[in-house]
């Protein structure tokens, strides 16, 4: 079922807040929306577009009355944000954030959330190597996970509002604990992430070929990783600041197999590498039937606006 | 301009051959089409869904009287697929090839063609991750590139008329030595592939993360690798038997930079962080500008069959 609330506040207004700012629309899920963002400048564009019922000068006024208070800055904002806003939340309110690391976040705000607030973190799956307020669309999260990790002693009943508010803005929701949360997250999304961007630094460090070749014939292989890289380095550089641990584990694993086919390429191990590439064919079948993407050239991600 | 031959036999009846073949036939570039794979079974699939005009049960049988040969088999194969063919070869006839590897490939091949046969090695940058004889489609070079790696001495008249065939086929062709292609190719496609690879592969081996975890949130980045890593095996270790020095070049640039970036994590060094993803945003902004991608969500893979 899909939960409505009375005044949803949006502390941040980039893509994720502006997707949600549009699902909500759609779905009739928020009396009134109100937002802020750091900039005047985003705030105006904002103003501009449409974005909210009333875009405030101050993360205080947005928050004031709210019943729902998402916090849609970088992860490592999170924590002063959160300070900033306390005074004035209402009590029985939720507080919830759409941070990419979940223990982190958890550490920083849940110390300011005054007696009688709700606070229930949560993740949505989603995003595009777009930012700022005017990247969000209202498809976004449909058919999209959204992990929702309670923090210890949360109250029930919010934590299911919360859920039935993603289910309405398109989303599949899951229950999950902040670490294992920041361990998963590790290995499909931020290990990924950081090995894609090492690629694009190496390739841009290359004199020999020159940036034109490189460019030019991105098409076999090495586009996809330009995509993943271009992500917003603000957002990127906080996640892994605050995931550090499961991040440099899943790191250390990925060394130690790159070691394992760097050398069996040079002694010439061709059955080793046949062996694992035929191993990881598997992985790929089973994203397919599991829905998370299709044979279809379009890589799944559905449309833009 | 485009450029004709009466006879085109394609050894090797995979993905690349199958494209080439409609390809050919859409452009009418072939007064026949004769074709050879080693099992039975693709021989089979090929003469049912009329791939060629005619499918051979040798590869002699199928070269003999061709005025354009192409191998399209995986690179280790090239060598002994020339040996066996070189006795059939009509004389002025051109021999090319399709491998993603182009001084391995030159070395193998060029010792067996016989006096008066053109030898011209070329390298279409299109594939997908599936593999073979139904796997072609026409439009799978339109706006690609085709590199031309012309052998020493090579008839200049031969090389023009395969540049033009490549033309017809939708691709637009460069030439390029041998050893600077196979470096352009370790770092555009061979390096970012048996980093997916590798990343797949450590997904598949953690336990404490399920495998239904990272298929089911795989589209926080993951999906992306295990497209790139499902490709055929055997295609990709011979590219890494092959394209080894190279290979290892810049996946040892690969692995200082990664240690950089790990070490930054580490000490939680967020300046390094941000600038690097910074600077590597300025190299996907220039693949959308050369049109090698568009800010579409669809990859630029175009359509397929
Ligand atoms: N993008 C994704 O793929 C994705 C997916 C899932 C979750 N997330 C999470 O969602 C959150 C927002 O990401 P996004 O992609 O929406 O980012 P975004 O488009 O870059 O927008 C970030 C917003 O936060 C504001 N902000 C930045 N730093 C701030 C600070 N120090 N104090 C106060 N406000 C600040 C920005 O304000 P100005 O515009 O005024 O600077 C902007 O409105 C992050 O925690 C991220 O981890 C992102
Ligand atoms: N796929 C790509 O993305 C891509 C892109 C550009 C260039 N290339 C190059 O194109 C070539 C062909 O690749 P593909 O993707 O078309 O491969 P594919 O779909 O797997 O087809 C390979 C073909 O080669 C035959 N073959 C395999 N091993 C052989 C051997 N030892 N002796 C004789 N024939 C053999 C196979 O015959 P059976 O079916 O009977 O086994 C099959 O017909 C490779 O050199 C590859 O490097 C590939």
């Amino acid at each position: 079922m899909s939960a409505r609330y009375e005044r949803v506040a949006l502390i941040g207004l980039g893509l994720i807040a502006s997707s949600m700012a549009w699902a909500m629309r759609r779905g009739g899920l928020a009396g009134e929306i109100t937002g802020y963002a750091r900039s005047a400048e985003t705030r105006d564009i904002a103003r501009e577009i449409g974005l909210c019922d009333r875009v405030c000068d101050s993360a205080a006024e947005a928050v004031a009355g709210a019943d729902l208070v998402v916090l849609c800055v970088p992860v490592g904002a999170m924590g002063a944000v959160a300070e900033e806003i306390a005074p004035a939340l209402a009590p029985g309110a939720t507080v919830s954030d759409v941070g990419s690391v979940k223990k982190a976040v958890i550490e920083a705000v849940a110390p300011h959330i005054p007696e009688g607030v709700h606070f229930v973190p949560a993740h949505p799956l989603a995003g595009t190597e777009y930012s700022g307020p005017r990247a969000g669309f209202a498809e976004l999260f449909d058919n999209r996970w959204c992990l929702v990790v309670p923090a210890e002693g949360s109250d029930e009943a919010a934590v299911s509002r919360l859920e039935g508010f993603w289910e309405g803005l398109g989303a599949n929701v899951e229950r999950m604990d902040a670490d294992h949360h920041d361990l998963v997250l590790a290995v499909t999304s931020h290990t990924p992430h950081l090995i894609a961007y090492t690629m694009v630094g190496v390739a841009d460090d290359l004199r020999r070929v020159t940036d034109s070749e490189v460019i030019k014939y991105s098409a076999a292989g090495f586009r996809d990783f330009t995509r993943i890289a271009a992500s917003d380095p603000t957002m990127w550089r906080d996640v892994f600041m605050t995931n550090k641990e499961a991040t440099l584990e899943i790191l250390g694993r990925f060394t130690e197999e790159l070691f394992a086919l760097q050398r069996a390429i040079r002694l010439g191990d061709g059955a080793h590498l046949h062996e694992y590439f035929t191993r990881t064919r598997a992985i790929r079948r089973g994203i397919i039937e599991a829905g998370q993407d299709t044979a279809a050239p379009d890589f799944g991600r559905g449309p833009k606006r």
